[in-house]
């Protein structure tokens, strides 16, 4: 177990081990062969950045029975998902913005994150499980209005890809049991979304292996394992936090 | 008006401007501040590499007027796009090879790519033509059977995403008029795709500028603007040329 974090702190920006409060700095690289610096760092005195800068950025769509049942879904058997544009990926306590000129819904979705570890091609679920170096919490972020604009083509990256549209954090935890958790998510601290990851439809090493058959997965890559009930709009001003106990509180304002 | 390419050369790679035949080596950044290093290699001793590595991918669909009347689509207002895995990007001569197990149609789509030269957001038309670096062949290759498989979510990210389904090259070609030219894709040499890019719905600056109010374009993004008619199946040992005049030809087999 342990709780990976980015940070800046001054005009500098490091990683390193999360625990009681205190920073352990490391050097190198995340996921091959880090170390540590022997600086300790209080938590406090830093600002977390999003633990991770993903190269490819997948979300799914349909992967919770609870969802699937409600909304008269069939169970998938492959993981549905689109892409979000990495550049819309932002840290603990930034601000969720839409695009200027964009006035409609804005929903949050708390979610499950998969950071992969090491590259993957054609993997079996025991290499895929082994490849996935931990957890975060990602807020997949949607402009609905967006998504259905165009009657022709459902347009899932444009609404899930704005500037800002992919928080992710606080950590990146490992070792941890994602069975045995559930994603909260508290809007101005009233719970909105509470479901337990054991209702997934496809397991995290189900997903990364099948996904791991068509494209290449690579260090840093993350993977948003989909919602389930309670996603709704946010309004001007409110605060989204969406938490995984185990890997923290992910905190980010609305402000349009 | 100058060609850019990116190359392998024994166990190095490079970039360099490409002129009667010749690679005048620059160093730095292509983006920024490239500079001859003042040798110069033979096009024939080097392997064209990908002459970029996006970290966006975008496609358009639904671009051309041709195409939209033919498909009884209405003609769009904003960019239709969807994502590509930017690791399913290629250079020339490499192979296209569906996952394995995939026995459907693999198409090809023939398309003019924008690289897009600087960071740009809420950008006019005038900055987002200053800021496209030059332009492209794109193959965007698509996994038909894939796209519609589930009858509830088509699955762009995953029928384009696949490794090696985003050829690009064999050049990034700067000072050209892309109102002039034509996309041509030929099949073993017989011509399948010829159509000008003046019938293009949503032009260059224009896509560039709606994009960049949603979403940051950097360095290095590629937006391919679209196909028109004449996508089709590839056969298995089929060689693949998109060519546009003053970029240069695209080749790639077609290898499951």
């Amino acid at each position: 177990m342990a709780l990976w974090v980015r940070f800046a702190h001054g005009d500098a920006t490091g990683f390193g081990r999360l625990e009681d409060g205190r920073i352990a700095v490391h050097a190198g690289e995340l996921f091959a062969g880090a170390a540590p610096t022997g600086e300790s760092l209080d938590l406090a005195a830093v600002r977390l950045l999003a633990p991770v800068r993903p190269g490819a950025f997948l979300g799914l769509w349909n992967n919770f029975h609870a969802a699937a049942a409600k909304q008269g879904n069939a169970i998938p058997e492959f993981p549905l998902y689109f892409l979000k544009n990495p550049g819309s990926v932002i840290g603990p306590g930034e601000p969720i913005r839409p695009p200027a000129g964009y006035a409609g819904k804005v929903l949050y979705e708390g979610e499950l994150g998969l950071v992969i570890g090491r590259e993957l091609r054609d993997a079996d679920e025991a290499e895929a499980a082994a490849a996935i170096f931990g957890l975060t919490c990602v807020n997949d972020v949607t402009a609905l209005d967006l998504l259905f604009a165009d009657a022709s083509f459902p347009q899932w990256a444009r609404a899930k890809g704005c500037d800002s549209f992919g928080p992710i954090g606080p950590a990146i935890a490992t070792g941890l049991d994602w069975q045995a958790l559930s994603v909260t998510v508290a809007l101005n601290g009233r719970v909105r979304q509470d479901y337990p990851l054991s209702d997934m439809i496809l397991p995290p090493a189900r997903i990364v292996s099948l996904i791991s058959r068509e494209m290449t997965l690579r260090p840093g890559d993350v993977i948003a394992c989909g919602t389930s009930l309670g996603a709704l709009p946010m309004r001007p001003g409110m605060q989204v936090e969406v938490t995984i106990e185990g890997i923290g509180t992910l905190a980010n304002p609305f402000a349009p």
